[in-house]
């Protein structure tokens, strides 16, 4: 076998060899073995490799062979740009110097001839489309080597396989990172869905846009068109707590800028923009230096109720400021803030919908029954208190919020009944006639007709706890009113609503009697239990008082001054309870 | 120079110049230039290649060289486990046949003998860690070469290239797929938040579904905890129309078992099943083969509102049926579903919990006015049908869906300081004294501090239309109470409302007046336009009328037929509006 046959087969085993490397090995550890075989197949010396850093564009040696000291050059690295190295990847093609001690170049490789004494050296650029991905370098090749010998085109071949393998571990590192980031603000946006509480909500996108980002602070600035400026609700990152309730004239600052144009700016030195607001560094200590500031802007909304539609609207602005990498926001980065902030304002959005609505239905029954308790000075308050402490029995008896819910909504509406009730019977100072007292006695079942007429009784909420307002009258014993149910017939609620109903009576100042002490009430409370109310829900009452969560009228300071009136009402059960 | 050196460069420049094409080459065109290198530097007659396709389990030929009819081959199929090709899959090793005539392997190849008289062939598998990616013939390569040639391991060595650059196409084909479906589910989260319209949402839900899964129908069950059991509220896909308000009992089907346990469940074939319920399928004539059915189980939502929380509820379940492709339900469709049926069950919750607060607020605001209304019985229905009306005047000014809300609102309130006034005054028979008008006249003023008083002015929807309370007997010349305001004093929302209540007032049957004609109304209010009513608010109200969107008491039913009584107001006014 001629020497030339078996520099080709040992060309061929070494590609063969390069193969089986590349389709059985982690790319980590291949860098070594390649070069290895990359040295051993050309029968050089020694071997370096290095992979391009993009960021510091420098060179990084990840791999070295043949040369003493190797640990101390891992990781070591060197201008790109420079030397032979520089010069192979400017060209995109392999440079060969013959007479290495003679080489003009002087780069960082010249240090090794401190522990090699270098003769030849071959440089093979790793190059992906005009993109520098590394360098080979191959030391002291045997003499009979040339510029034009095939061991060189080795290098060159093995050094395509590898570039091909550092493309597929760079699209796979591109394409999970993306989906990393996809799958981040996916959870994200989920998660935001789990709140309607603003402050939560606002928490929960500042925090997660400062992770997504890497910012030194996130802020975010909501409209305020009452009196038409920017107010800052939320920050996170450095200095935060000094720059909460900040306010900004609308149209004033980048932010006012993004707000009233809807557009997304991103400047990288704030301080060449004229839009700069300086009054919020100026207060807070923090230096901005580049700001991301997008719109916050909600879409049209459709609301399947009476309201239909809200209309879309730029609620306010997001701001990301100072990457911590020091560099400007990238076009990636924009794209996700945007995302981000999109989304991010839906549910603001939906969470300010849903508490306009909230408190228009809090604010509303609020009124009426407190308008109803008014007819009569004396039970001023009553509806509130009677809900009060129906929520902390049904609190004390472990009920779900759910259900705790429920419980307050249809305490507080006890007493809607009333509102059928003739102001002359309501406000009678002398004792009611027998027919007045029979009318008076009916409004448990005014109550209940008022939810059904106007379909209130079809509401989850009121469905499951309308006996709150049919059967508060009622009695254990079957001496209540209006049904004389006795026993398990009258509802968890019903009992609740009793029981509260009962302690506010007996704890207010009313025309024909006064206030009793909260000891007295428990005790004239604990005398009728299981008679006329729920032991449970009684002693449910009196831990509760005892836990700081009952508070009586005088307590409340809610006592009406007016003087007294007598009344003396003709009573079947011991109190005329609200 | 040797005929091995000649091989050995032949070789070398062989594999140069399959570097250039696969640093140059799409992937599409690389089969055929690779391919034609093979043939070429082996100089062999012929070759094909062929990709494997997974999913029929076939190779696919994708590239032929020097054989007549090359264009009929391409594309054509052959089983991936028969033949030369399937034995050379099978070991992982190429395959040499010195003599192809006498050639055992009975394959798809052997067409080719056809058009080319077989002597050798060479078959190399491409293979990526035991997964068959294709394969390579190559046809009647010289009589020199043996199984042992070097020449032959070029083709080896090439088809590695190409199956490093088949799994960089794949992995970045599989990362923009999984890119594009994380991309699409975003946007339907991102979309589906813009709805609180539950069937709306549904609907969404569902299209989406179908088209992200590819099945033949998907389905939405919603509990109905009042019947305990499952409504279907929404089928997509084929029969849907056949399928609507199907029910199935709790615990029943493979359905209630997944929202009975909270689990998913998978289905290739439902016959197999006993969980199964048949019934849906009998009725609607659809016939399930598999199924996919996950829980739409909604997170505990923070409301941020009185009622604190929301508990974590399995609120229904989604079901998908029959995936197009005849396979069974991947591992992937069902994480796919399951995310998006969890963001679903969020949103629905979102819009349940939404539709319950703004049902609440609608209908207790609709009992109050109503009992207002019913103090005097010749007022019943007044305020809804002011609101109706104003609503009206506001959508023919053009006014925005967000300032319509508002009318709405404030204008069915438009009496609610009636509350304040006593009972004998508002239902006196006799005309009123100075002193009962003065306070009946007060209603206005009462109206905007139950709204004060009770923080319902802080709410943005009475915020900016609280005049209706105030405003609404004002006249444009200054001589209404109980500001005595005119002209552009009076706030737009004061002016419809105005309108409104007159022209209720004047259609409705009153104690001391009968109804009059809409035209008799709109001759009125066109007299006294631009003295005591805004002129564009009476014309909108007119062209409304003329639109069908305007229905006095008589045309609504709702006039009360209780006897007459008289009273004859001292109006200062020319109706004594409700």
């Amino acid at each position: 076998m001629s020497l030339r046959e078996t520099r080709f087969q040992r060309f061929v085993q070494a590609m063969q060899h390069a193969d089986q490397l590349l389709t059985a090995t982690a790319l980590d550890d291949l860098f070594e073995q390649m070069l290895d075989l990359m040295v051993s197949a050309t029968e050089a010396e020694a071997g370096t490799l290095a992979l391009y850093d993009e960021d510091t564009q420098t060179l990084v040696i990840r791999a070295v062979t043949g040369l003493s000291g190797a640990q101390r050059l891992l990781n070591t690295r060197g201008a790109a740009s420079q030397g032979l190295a520089g010069d192979a990847l400017r060209r995109g093609t392999a440079l060969f110097v013959a007479n290495a001690s003679r080489d003009p170049y002087q780069d960082w490789i010249s240090d090794m001839a401190a522990v090699l004494p270098l003769r030849t050296v071959h440089c093979q650029p790793l190059v992906s489309q005009g993109r520098p991905l590394g360098c080979i370098h191959v030391f002291n090749l045997p003499d009979t080597l040339s510029e034009e010998s095939e061991e060189l085109a080795l290098i060159n071949l093995l050094g395509s396989r590898l570039v091909s393998e550092l493309e597929k571990a760079q699209i796979l590192a591109e394409a999970q990172r993306r989906e990393r980031r996809q799958q981040a603000l996916l959870e994200i946006v989920s998660h935001l869905t789990t709140t309607l509480d603003r402050d939560e909500l606002l928490n929960r996108i500042m925090s997660h846009a400062c992770e997504l980002l890497n910012v030194e602070a996130t802020s975010i600035w909501l409209r305020d068109s009452a009196r038409d400026d920017l107010v800052l609700h939320i920050a996170a990152g450095s200095n935060r707590e000094r720059i909460v309730a900040q306010r900004v004239p609308a149209r004033h600052g980048i932010i006012g800028h993004v707000v009233a144009t809807g557009e997304t700016v991103a400047v990288n030195d704030v301080s060449s923009d004229p839009r700069f607001y300086r009054q919020i560094d100026a207060s807070s200590g923090f230096v901005t230096r580049s700001i991301l500031c997008v719109p916050l802007k909600a879409p049209r909304i459709q609301l399947g109720d009476a309201r239909g539609i809200a209309e879309e609207r730029i609620i306010g602005g997001a701001q990301a400021l100072n990457p911590r990498d020091g560099a400007g926001f990238a076009a990636d980065d924009i794209a996700l803030f945007e995302t981000l902030a999109s989304q991010a304002a839906t549910v603001i959005r939906l969470a300010q919908l849903y508490a306009e609505v909230s408190a228009l239905s809090t604010r509303i029954i609020d009124a009426i029954t407190g308008a109803i308790d008014l007819k009569d000075p004396y039970t001023r308050g009553h509806s509130q208190r009677v809900s009060d402490f129906s929520v902390a029995i049904a609190e004390e008896l472990g009920l779900s919020s759910d259900e705790v819910y429920r419980v307050r909504i249809a305490s507080k509406l006890h007493d809607v009944g009333k509102i059928r009730v003739p102001d002359r019977i309501l406000k009678k100072r002398r004792p009611l006639t027998d027919a007045e007292f029979a009318q008076m006695r009916q409004h448990p079942e005014y109550g209940l007709e008022f939810l059904k007429e106007n379909g209130l009784l079809e509401l989850e909420v009121l469905r499951d706890s309308w006996t709150a307002l049919s059967q508060h009258h009622e009695r254990l014993d079957g001496r209540g009113y209006p049904g004389g149910l006795s026993g398990d017939e009258i509802s968890l609620v019903g009992r609740i609503v009793a029981v509260a109903d009962v302690f506010d009576a007996i704890t207010s100042h009313r025309p024909y009697q006064p206030a009793r002490s909260v000891d007295e009430a428990i005790s004239i409370l604990r005398s009728l239990a299981g008679v006329e109310f729920d032991s449970d829900c009684v002693e449910a009452l009196v831990r509760a008082r005892a836990r700081g969560l009952i508070h009586t009228q005088e307590e409340r300071g809610e006592r009406d001054h007016t003087p007294k009136r007598r009344r003396p009402t003709r009573r079947r059960s011991v109190w005329m309870a609200g």
